[in-house]
């Protein structure tokens, strides 16, 4: 099965794509879609349109595992996060509708063993998971990659994870 | 000039379309977007996409007036209505880049005179300049109507409004 992680954010939404046959993941490809902040807003907003519709088009994954949203304190910030996140599932929502979301602590759960796990102890785990040699980059390339893997562990768990 | 007005929400997305030939207003439609709780947020959200979509099409607006968004108290459904908004403004912006906002308060200035004006007051004021006999429903129809005669009357002034 072929999962598509995303990490959405309006600057820098990082995606991982990976293959998994119940008990082991191997990494197809990873990337982040970034836009400017001297773009208006809309016009970021169509980008991750075009961009994620485009990543679907490319790898065609059978799930999609999002990690779920931190809320920004400031809130023209969390509106505009808020968007980028609903314009991407909604791109996602018309290819398929298994959609799964998962907080940061059940990701550092899934791939460390440990929901208080750091950045750095998620990234080592993810490249050893996978057999990689480097970790992927920017960071949230490599949180998608992990929300991805963590979709792959949940196994028949996952419909709680369905996004409602 | 024909301008689309919306008033951004997730279970109800108000619209209203106008011609304006610069001092006076004419209303051509209105309506709702509606979806349904039962429905996952991300298939919502796929609706939402298609139906602006399908109101671009049909009727080709010059410019696009937004009412900003009133923030939620409760974040879980601040996060959905952000994303709701954020679909809404893809979708116009993959159709032209003259979009613009007004607050609730400048809607009520624009469109009454006098910032603090209640619902209701902004309903009958909307039913006289635009010389109709009933006051568009919903709440949120007739909220959107009078965001784009608020577009219609910044005038010159109007870039100031466009969203960055």
């Amino acid at each position: 099965m072929r999962i598509l992680g995303i990490d959405p954010g309006l600057a820098t939404m990082g995606w991982g794509v990976i293959e998994s046959n119940g008990y082991k993941e191997k990494l197809i490809q990873y990337g982040a879609v970034i836009t400017y902040p001297r773009d208006r807003f809309p016009t970021r907003l169509a980008s991750i349109e075009r961009n994620v519709k485009a990543l679907i088009e490319t790898f065609k994954p059978d799930e999609i595992a999002f990690e779920e949203l931190f809320f920004s304190k400031n809130i023209t910030t969390g509106i505009q996060v808020a968007g980028a996140r609903g314009v991407a599932l909604a791109a996602c929502q018309a290819y398929t509708d298994k959609l799964y979301e998962y907080t940061p602590m059940q990701i550092k759960q899934a791939v460390v063993g440990y929901g208080g796990a750091d950045k750095h102890q998620v990234q080592m785990m993810v490249r050893m998971l996978l057999g990689i040699k480097e970790i992927p980059k920017p960071d949230d390339a490599a949180d998608a990659v992990a929300c991805a893997i963590t979709h792959a562990h949940a196994g028949a768990g996952r419909e709680q994870f369905r996004i409602k």
